[in-house]
């Protein structure tokens, strides 16, 4: 099959095959670095802990256009759950890429490198600077990767003005969707304290079960905004609840609720723990209230990374693209801090974390078009 | 000591110092059934699994006062907690027998043994018959215990016409309180059903806690009854919730939740489970419902029995009774259902469960005359 030769399918074929489980990179960044070397960027790996990333960079002016990305994938639970092995890429029948990371995102990584070749071969005496942020602490605990790397940026005053996410934005074709900011993320873990007891003696003890009762019924129910043009309306959402011993003649003295909100730009971080602790002190709790916020929402409403994206996809597939904010965090909530543009653009998402995660072949050749099209509309002279 | 010598405290050593954790006897209803035996009662051990019992009968004819017992005990927990071992009994500087059962109920046992010794010396010629029913399954299931017995009884048309539970009613002191009857127990698992999902992805999922949360408000804020002369308003006790893996970022798929009402004779357990499924599908939820019925509300309104303990206790103590029937449930649940009149009349309950279980010495020598002054005022010539 011709589609299987192509130098995007290649690499992606042979990333795959190094099985680079969080935080393990397994040889990833040591094979893109050498494909990097040879274009004549410069290799700084930044190594902190167990995690690998590297920081790759060619020419020093501005604007500086960043590839941003990771090597390492979630796990792919049990093998003979799969129809073909995980860690051993294959080209199928119907012309899908299989193998954990073909999607999120091994393909992106090698579009990318194909279409930095490209671009360069085509425009060696190109305007700006090129660059690659690439980490194995994503899918992780995500706190000695990419972030580490801003920060190092950062502090010696190397600015990113466009970031260009392989995350597997697509849904339904390729380049449907592209996501040009992520909600913010806070989470809470609420203990709520009540007065041990036995059941048959309930005017001894303070069922915290059920003094919360009425707060919970009003902190699931609560509008805390509508959205906006860009992000869906703030969401809050219970993942656990639990009280008791199992014991079923006890009432518990205390229960424990965590929740998270995915918020929108139109409320802040501190607006929604004191909009919550509001409501529950109307409700007269006692209670322990802890908060941990992953990431705050980040939005590149327009501007000439969009604009680029959004052409080199027209450009190569012939259909039109949408934004969206849509989904859980993402890499681009460190990097858009720092004040870059920040898109991610991949491929159709719609295998990812599953068994027999796969990507169309072609889908992969076309997005190292998109990749190439892209750079060259922002750094062709 | 005058008070450690009297026959009633030696009997009650004896049976403390056999560790007759359930469902274990531990030789306490031999001890117990050659002491009836000597009074000319009819032994009839009925054993049940690992469980034994004992129904022990002197007469014929009725009508027939039964004491109702138990020989178990719960745990003793760490005996390093305890300030004397709990299976070695013993009276101390103030005055208090010792010993894991003292006063739940290895002491009512003995005050049986001895008001029944010195009513049969005063009147050997009575009327009516004597009987004892005694278990050693009160503490744990209770499913092979009194509840086979009564089964045993009325399979053969036997009547108990008064039955004198020995639990230890007293709170302040010996014979304040005695139980008239007891609340109903009725148990449930709601598990609520929703569709598992990605916090971030909401609008995928169906959150099982949101949708619980209103109609777990209401059900905890419903009044049930206002309860009546004897008992207190119906109580409804969530004792456990539980949902989610731990994760944070997923929506569980399911919600667990297990309560208990304690019940009036107001209410029918049929009414509770009504009204609850109502309340459950007024708020549409998707839920599976079990219930266990650990037993139906009980009322010994007046009569012979009741008027016969108060009398005893003010003639042996100079102080008045008041009737409750507050409390978790007692092996009186199965014996009223027969049509029995049912009281339930022992020592102060301050201790029991606990470590340092004690009781007064000297209560439980008065404890034995007012049963025996109980057994007089029903069963004299």
């Amino acid at each position: 099959m011709t589609t299987s030769m192509s130098p995007t399918l290649q690499l992606a074929c042979d990333l795959i095959s190094r099985p680079s489980v969080t935080p393990e990179d397994a040889g990833c960044l040591e094979l893109l670095g050498q494909r990097l070397e040879k274009l004549g960027f410069t290799l700084e790996p930044l190594n902190f802990g167990e995690v690998q990333n590297l920081w790759a960079r060619k020419g020093n002016q501005g604007p500086l256009l960043c590839f941003a990305g990771h090597t390492d994938v979630v796990p792919s639970g049990p093998e003979e759950r799969w129809d073909t092995p995980p860690f051993q890429p294959e080209i199928d029948a119907e012309g899908y890429l299989r193998g954990r990371g073909a999607a999120d995102m091994k393909g992106s990584l090698a579009a990318m490198i194909t279409a930095i070749e490209g671009f360069l071969a085509e425009h060696p005496d190109h305007q700006g600077s090129l660059a690659l942020l690439l980490t194995s602490d994503e899918e992780g605990p995500a706190i000695k990767g990419t972030v580490k790397v801003v920060e190092h940026l950062e502090a010696r005053n190397e600015k990113i003005d466009w970031c260009l996410v392989g995350e597997p934005s697509s849904t339904e074709r390729l380049g449907d969707v592209i996501k040009n900011g992520r909600r913010g993320s806070l989470g809470a873990r609420l203990v709520v304290k009540g007065k041990q007891g036995h059941v048959a003696y309930p005017h001894l003890a303070a069922n915290p079960i059920h003094l919360a009762a009425p707060a919970l019924a009003e902190l699931t129910a609560e509008t805390w905004d509508e959205g906006n043009a860009f992000f869906p309306a703030t969401s809050l959402q219970i993942s656990n609840i639990n009280a008791g011993t199992g014991a079923t003649n006890v009432i518990p003295g205390e229960l424990e609720v965590i929740f998270n909100f995915r918020f929108s730009t139109e409320v802040t971080a501190e607006q929604l723990q004191e909009r919550t602790q509001a409501l529950l002190d109307r409700h007269q709790l006692d209670y322990q209230l802890d908060w941990t916020l992953s990431g705050q929402p980040f939005l590149t409403a327009e501007g000439q990374l969009v604009e680029a994206a959004q052409q080199a996809i027209l450009e190569v597939t012939g259909k039109p693209t949408q934004l969206s904010t849509a989904g859980g965090t993402s890499d681009g909530r460190f990097i858009a801090p720092t004040g870059a543009q920040v898109v991610e653009l991949g491929p159709i998402n719609a295998t990812i974390h599953q068994v027999n995660e796969r990507v169309k072949a072609e889908d992969l050749n076309q997005l190292s078009q998109v990749y190439q099209a892209l750079i060259t509309r922002l750094l062709a002279q």
